[in-house]
């Protein structure tokens, strides 16, 4: 029989589900720093919340008959459940929640895309636009700094700036003019101008638009958005940097919007923005900024030779001593165990097991209330006298 | 629209979400104390692996064609998907894996039974049988003592003995004897014996079946459960009992069985133990012993009034000294934050959110670099001075 998991989607053995786990939990820690609550919701949705919001990627999404022939999906994202629970329980605002959870997507399966996935968001509910949008900024740097990513960067732009531009040199096509330019990194600067004159946009005004960097320089969109840069580096968020080409694809969004990357020259992996008109769609209208990560993203990214680590105890002594070893060495640290005859056996077991101590029991130890403990890295071994 | 959860489903707003987190984080802690080592497997399985394995619940199954039109289902439990990594990557054993995941079962939606729900399992697959089960005891014990439940008991038994029994007895119908005896909580000593001989077992054969637990204690299948139990006991285990009468439903159990109550008058929360037969389907065969916590019937014991808890800084003072305390006071703890005009409708909401402290900062406070913190269970306040 295959043995595989489903196509596209990816079994975690404990050597890499280490790694996934200090990921999640050191953003989970920074959302819980910043005062967002975790919300869960169901994996699986009704179809008739998850239809019709997302626009041309919805035939990606897992959708099938429950045995009771209701229609239902696997959720998409943890934006449109959102929108729904905001609907339906009516929370005070400023709601600040996150959420870290799978979704699912039947995307055609490559490196870094996967048809299950999980997404760390953290979206704040109700309030105007300032100090939150500043909020979403720092928390984005402190996760990236906590992650180890020394070069990351978190670009920035408003999609009211892009619009004010775009009326100031008179393109009227600002959808267009805005999807050409999301392909800026893809397709460099002649690309974006061909990909505007092609979808009916003059290329004279489509060459200006591309190098209207400085001139959105002078609006009050970019001011604002200066304003919320420097809050958020108030609050300790570094490299920041304001990028006139950055859109964003999903048509959702309605102020500032962000990217992260883990270095210039690496795609991202995670963004964000403003959507204040997004929530309401389920009857209860708010507006909202928030961010998500891609874990898997950032899993690729710090995969590294897996370091040894934690402790196993390997014993050769009684099982009455073993029991009781157990239950005083775990008082105090997290213990795996191993018992046989041949202690040689025990150790090459807890090497392969990339442990980094072995606590070593037999006979011996046992008569004097012992235990040997060894650094499986240096070699080094020491004898400590246990009270139990 | 309909904008509840999917029948037989949960949202969890924030309130709920922080008790149902922390008894995950509880139990995980616990089984990383014992060395367990966390795997995690897609959702969603290939049709043929599931299937076949759950007798007559399969009908239980969520099952469907993705969009390829490949029969997939959600998995039913954690136990067959270990089966298959097992087989799949041959990792060394023992084999000490714990996954906190959702399962999914077609259910009949009532009080505590839904249609998904989270499973923490650990398991130590490889070992022959002694120290291993006993960890699984000493483990079930720790989890049930930090969760705080004070009258919590552990019900163990052996498969084998109660086959020892029934073939001193002289009953054929071993199968229906222990199905029979497994609903004695239910319907008692008499429906036992009824139920026993409307399936074919002459009465008193099955009367003398019931008042079996002293002879049970003569067989050597009970001397060497006795030996685990008090294995476990040396490594802190607390409240294991005996009970002849539990045999637990799943037929792939072959050897000690056990089952774990918050209180005696409560039902199971958990349950588990060795499987000699099961993880070999996928075609490498090995011994197993493990326990299963259900989450969401934990949350259901333990869910009580909601505690004030973390603070949140309520401020009416400049968007750039509120940035800067932020920054300040996120560096020691967890912290939200409203801004506003009326610090009244401020505190408002901090105590409708149910939030312990209120750290709270004015033009005033801006001018001396200082912060009140309110403890809003006692209204107590204290002014700090910051050093920014």
């Amino acid at each position: 029989m295959n043995l595989n998991p489903v196509k596209g989607m990816r079994d975690y053995m404990p050597e890499e589900m280490s790694l996934r786990r200090s990921i999640i939990e050191k953003i989970r820690s920074w959302f819980e720093k910043y005062g967002f609550q975790e919300v869960m919701t169901p994996a699986v949705e009704r179809l008739e919340v998850l239809q019709g919001k997302y626009g041309e990627e919805e035939k990606l999404m897992w959708k099938f008959q429950d045995l009771g022939g209701r229609w239902v999906a696997l959720k998409y994202d943890q934006t449109v459940p959102l929108a729904r629970i905001v609907s339906k329980y009516r929370p005070r605002f400023p709601f600040r929640r996150y959420t870290i959870d799978r979704s699912w997507r039947y995307e055609n399966p490559q490196k870094g895309r996967l048809r299950e996935f999980v997404q760390a968001d953290a979206d704040i509910v109700g309030p105007e636009e300032g100090m939150p949008d500043a909020e979403i900024l720092a928390l984005a740097s402190d996760v990236m700094k906590d992650l180890g990513f020394k070069g990351f960067r978190i670009r920035i732009n408003d999609r009211r700036l892009v619009d004010r531009v775009l009326d100031e040199i008179g393109i009227e096509r600002k959808e267009d003019a805005m999807i050409s330019l999301d392909k800026l990194e893809k397709i460099g600067e002649e690309g974006v101008v061909d990909e505007m004159e092609k979808r009916g946009i003059d290329r004279a005004k489509a060459e200006e638009f591309l190098k209207s960097g400085k001139m959105a320089g002078e609006f009050d969109e970019y001011s604002r958005l200066m304003e919320i840069k420097s809050l958020a580096e108030e609050m300790g968020a570094e490299r920041i940097e304001f990028d006139f080409s950055l859109v964003r694809g999903l048509a959702y969004y309605t102020g500032m919007v962000l990217e992260i990357q883990a270095s210039p020259d690496i795609g991202s992996v995670g963004g964000g923005g403003r959507y204040d008109n997004m929530i309401g769609m389920f009857g209860f209208p708010a507006k909202a900024v928030g961010m998500s990560f891609g874990v898997e993203r950032l899993f690729e990214l710090l995969k590294d030779e897996p370091k040894r680590q934690g402790s196993i105890l390997c014993s050769f002594a009684s099982d009455s001593y073993t029991a009781r070893v157990l239950r005083k060495l775990r008082g105090r640290e997290n213990l795996s165990v191993i018992t046989g005859k041949k202690v040689d056996k025990m150790l090459k077991y807890a090497d392969a097991k990339n442990f980094r101590y072995a606590y070593i029991i037999g006979p011996d130890e046992e008569e004097k209330r012992e235990v040997r403990k060894k650094d499986l890295e240096t070699g080094e071994e020491i004898v400590e006298r246990l009270v139990l």
